[in-house]
């Protein structure tokens, strides 16, 4: 089987995607996903003028060669665009030798270590009030596991609430990012409220995430996370930045706190040293923009030595393609923690008709071959790329701080 | 004096043991035990086909000799299955010796360092009100260490705890084993009220124990560490699986709760990581499933530098012949933690006979030579081997995991 | 797709192999291997009395959840006897999935990272000169890389060397093992000047490798390792007992040639250490004794973050179906190093009709679905198993030393 | 069995020895040592003041409790006086145990490892010339192993070589030590060339060994080791002060010269850093300076693990009790390296009649029951304790240096 052709397709329905196929001699294609948020055009570029000319000829089914040749053969390595490129192609790959095979991907994948996969979805309120009401929503829907963000009083904004609509997405369209405020001090004094709250009004047995998004130091993360200790959440997510990997050191000897991090990680040397001193509980990078398929599964594998789980970032930003490939390398891996998932909208899934189900907090892959994911070209075509930047956040004083 | 001979019996008098004897030119004769629950067969041709042989002629004083042969000469070392046919050998050659000088075991391996040795028992019940029952049970029996295992609100299995029957027995009869199911959180929301409600009960005179199946993360173990602080265990065991020693140092940075872990050990070098950094209080290597006697005494004298104490494995899967074993070493050692005692039914003792006897908190050893067991072929013979296996264990959502 | 049956079969075409058949209700049948020279019968009743059972009904696309059923689910985990029995039923999972679909191995584990995959020869002489001839022919018959091991002056035998015949055995007939008897002394005098001559008669563009059997302390291995930097070995392996990861720092640090190390591992965690440390160049786990195809491909993906190669153990004891699950990993993976290729007897290719072939210093996999290789059980069954050991061996004093 | 009385005599028969004689109810007599060159009255009055009242009524049996009850309930814990003392006892209750079970001691510490024992003798000149001359004497005598010692240009006296006569005693009878002068600079210009002229003379199939009495620091050490290399010694003894045990590391970093220290450690913790860090080869510590056989076995198993082999201090003051207690043990333990050994006086041997016997560079225990030494008290009388001294060193400008 040889690669004849590989195309690429900037979308936007309810929001931007980046979706490639790769076409082949023996008329199987496959399809994979470079989405990465405000930054699409250089993944664009980068996989239509750097990496597809070099496809053309080769074996699909040599997943693991043509991975070295992008990624070691670049010479420039690592990094979210060169990675996202790469992992565009080879989940593209993957879904064509599954389906020139005539199985689902996890079957690839060492088959079948469970029928369904525990997912999280969002609950975000625009303060605690709004908050425990979208948990108790999501409750019903059947979730056990529910993120909980809240707006934090004298903040006017915050990352994951949308001020107008419940469906948030980070990325506002536009030439220019918008710029948020942040205040630490307000933040670390509200959330164990927020938490105690939910404990108070849902009780043990739903499990509760919180994400930091990477906004604190060491020092106040292990504060926040001994503060929230009564609480058992589920994990604390994306507590520092996260390319110091001994920033985490910290926070782990300090308290007992489950920690998450990793959905802005692109190689396993962005986690080598969380995994193997155990820093954390659970490792949140995302198929598509680690490469793909094929290192996924050996940072599963690496992270499983250590005690750690996967679970893998997957909000409307990853795609249907991305999620079901994360989907299928979740229900094939031992080491499962859970997936991330916030569904998708009509016109998402219109561009997109996929297999993924959800019932019941799980979701399920299906049984077409491959990744059990399309792409309706037309309804894309008329859905355009529009330029959307995630915002930029600065403390109060004007200080530039993490986003 | 030479060996002359060696056998090999498969029996069940209650639940399956593997049974060897060593025959010497002057007519002593040494016991071995070499059970391996759910593995006997494996064993049983280990030492049967290839290890025998080899025993033929030798001097049976000359166990460090031996013991090297098996282990240094089989260049494929370790493993469950391999020492513990060493372990047969070597128990059943002390045995030998001892007899031949005419004094118990405990003489030859430094004498007595203490009368009786303090045991621990198990109460476990299907809730809390039964567990505090069978706690009860056992204080009356006069035991001062009791582990106390408890079903799980919402779980409809857990090991340790019988669903029909006061005694356990793990290892279930039939072609196939067992799948139980595990929960977690369920088990971590509920393990702290179990030892209050101990605690309130039975105040801080007795030892409480208890055992976590190497089912928690090295993160989940510290919470729970740290949950049970208030409540003042003997040990906490086998919080994490124990192959990654260094698993363990993430708990004990976090806890104070002494942490015990080893019955899964099969040498030295599964736990001088462990040990040299002082990671946990008890070793629970028992002397079957750790080669014999030979090696045992030498991991003793290890753990004793690093301030390691001994606490054996002792359920009814070690035989009185391994018992015994374990009995006279925890006699002879200085660094002695506990004993595990479960007892053993009428059935079982009637084709062991033994010298082992229990009163008040402790296990004395006897003073017969050798181990003080004898083994009644004749009743052993009328209860032959019925394959049984330990159970499966799965998460809700079928993930294969530590049972 | 269901496995129906599993079958075991021990013959001795030549030598002992341990092979298994998998039945599936498609007509798929796939090869195991679990051979452990000595030991077979230990792994024959562990899996034909312990495992087999648990394989009817399964799909054998599962191949994680399967292993882990018998990893996890073992309770009594790792050891050689353990881990090759859950090896061979590995092998043959993949055998029926390539099958099954219809492609040769490699093919779902990545693809082809390379046509041919570089292996090194055994040059074994009574002395020097004998030696240097067998090179001589090894280089005539295209081989790269060349295993060179020699009688050492005043010892009379020594592992590797045959002291009749060209082809060797290690295994001897018989019921029990033969001795053999050593002297470092003599041994580290000696083995510089073999290499010395092997540079001065063949230069610089063959690879040299040499194999020093586990018999030297870490200060020796250094020792040894500084005297043949000169010649610029290929890799020196199997310096020290491999039990002590930490052994082999003192020899890391004090030598820059190369070490090799594995043949007697059978999990990640006989190697975590080492690897991470980067204490080794080459692991040298093979694939039948390392618990199968599913654990070395992650073990592989291991290695490789640490810059440490594969270089599989495949002398004969490792049977055509065993090597070629060798030869398909070696192939598909990206950090090759080279793998171990003694060859087979006419009568062992008979029995085992297998597509690998040599050619120039490679092995190559063909193209046929599966491994690739054939189980010719009329031929075996007329070479049925006879028992054989691995020597011993002891020091000129009589002590228990290693093998 | 009963201690009923422990008796002490300070003897001279050539040399100071301390002997004692533990009675038991049963007529059994136990013989042990406590001779402490230069220091044996303090050593007398701690056993006969401080330990021999609380012998009384014990059981000789119980040798790890009494052995815990001397060194744990000491309070003042180490040191050469104490273990000194104890270790005297705990030979004489091996030495009882073995005798009234009717074998050889080493029977009870896991019987036969070999038949003979490998020993080094001393060859010790006045200058290189009559240093050579030495050890043609010794190879002529059987010698497998020699240490070489030699004057060294420019110094007046050296530890190790007489200045009258053939036979060595570093202490010197009087009331005061001398003292002597050392010159380091001078020392290490000339210690490689003496064995480079040994390696001339004698090639390299003896063994040579050095001792440097603890009288460099780490760098010179690590300089003299290299400068030894190309002369391949079996060992480098005593190179720094041994209180330091990190002072080794340096050392072990830089040279293969194999290392050896011990025969002024008195308990584990003297070496369990230069064991857990494998920064010796071999130790050399003693039985009756180390506690006795006790100790002295947990401590060689100890070493087993991390590749240290023994090597005990066995000099004349060594007794031939001492001697045969540190004989039994290395023919018992797996770990043996080699075993000092000056040989006796004729009036040493009168005193002192033993089963210990030299042939061809080995010693041999003999099969009399227990140490197989006996106490000629009416000789011993007639030669009374004279007080002597090592020596006091000092450098050449005053400066208090190692003896």
């Amino acid at each position: 089987m040889k690669i004849t052709d590989a195309k690429i397709y900037l979308n936007s329905p309810g929001r931007n995607y980046l979706t490639i196929e790769i076409h082949t001699d023996e008329g199987v294609i496959g399809l994979g996903d470079g989405t990465l948020n405000g930054r699409e055009l250089a993944v664009y570029s980068y996989l239509k003028e750097h990496l597809f000319p070099s496809l053309i000829g080769r074996d699909p089914f040599d997943t693991e060669d043509i991975w070295n040749f992008f990624y070691r053969g670049a010479y420039w390595r690592r990094g979210p665009v060169t990675m996202t490129a790469i992992g565009a192609i080879d989940i593209a790959l993957w879904d064509i030798k599954a389906k020139a095979l005539g199985v689902p991907l996890y079957k690839l994948l060492g088959g079948s270590s469970r029928e369904k996969v525990l997912v999280y979805c969002h609950a975000s309120g625009r303060d605690t009030d709004h908050a425990m009401e979208e948990v108790a929503k999501k409750r019903e829907l059947g979730y056990k596991a529910i993120r909980i963000q809240s707006g934090v009083p004298g903040m006017e904004s915050i990352y994951g609430i949308s001020k107008e609509k419940d469906s948030y997405e980070p990325a506002k369209k536009g030439e220019l990012p918008e710029e948020e405020s942040w205040n630490t001090s307000k933040y670390l004094n509200f959330v164990p409220s927020l938490f105690q709250r939910a404990r108070d009004e849902f009780g043990y047995d739903l499990h509760f995430l919180h994400d930091c998004h990477h906004r604190l130091t060491p020092n106040e993360a292990a504060q926040l996370g001994k503060d929230l200790e009564p609480y058992k959440l589920f994990w604390l997510e994306d507590t520092v930045p996260g390319e110091l990997q001994e920033g985490l050191r910290l926070i782990r000897q300090r308290t007992t706190t489950p920690l998450a991090i990793g959905e802005i990680f692109n190689t396993v040397y962005d986690c080598q040293t969380l995994i193997t001193e155990q820093l954390i509980d659970y490792l949140r990078m995302t198929v598509s923009h680690s490469g793909g398929i094929t290192p996924m599964m050996k940072i599963a594998a690496f992270a499983a030595i250590y005690h750690v789980k996967i679970g893998m970032h997957g909000p409307s930003d990853v795609s249907p393609i991305a999620l079901s490939a994360c989907l299928h390398v979740s229900r094939a891996i031992n080491n499962l923690g859970i997936l991330e998932y916030m569904g998708y909208s009509d016109k998402m899934s219109e561009a997109f008709p996929h297999e993924i189900h959800y019932k019941d907090g799980h979701l399920y892959t299906g049984n077409a071959p491959g990744l059990g994911v399309e792409f309706n070209k037309d309804f894309a075509e008329k859905h355009p790329y529009q330029k959307a930047y995630l915002p930029i956040n600065r403390l109060e004083d004007g200080t530039m701080f993490h986003w």
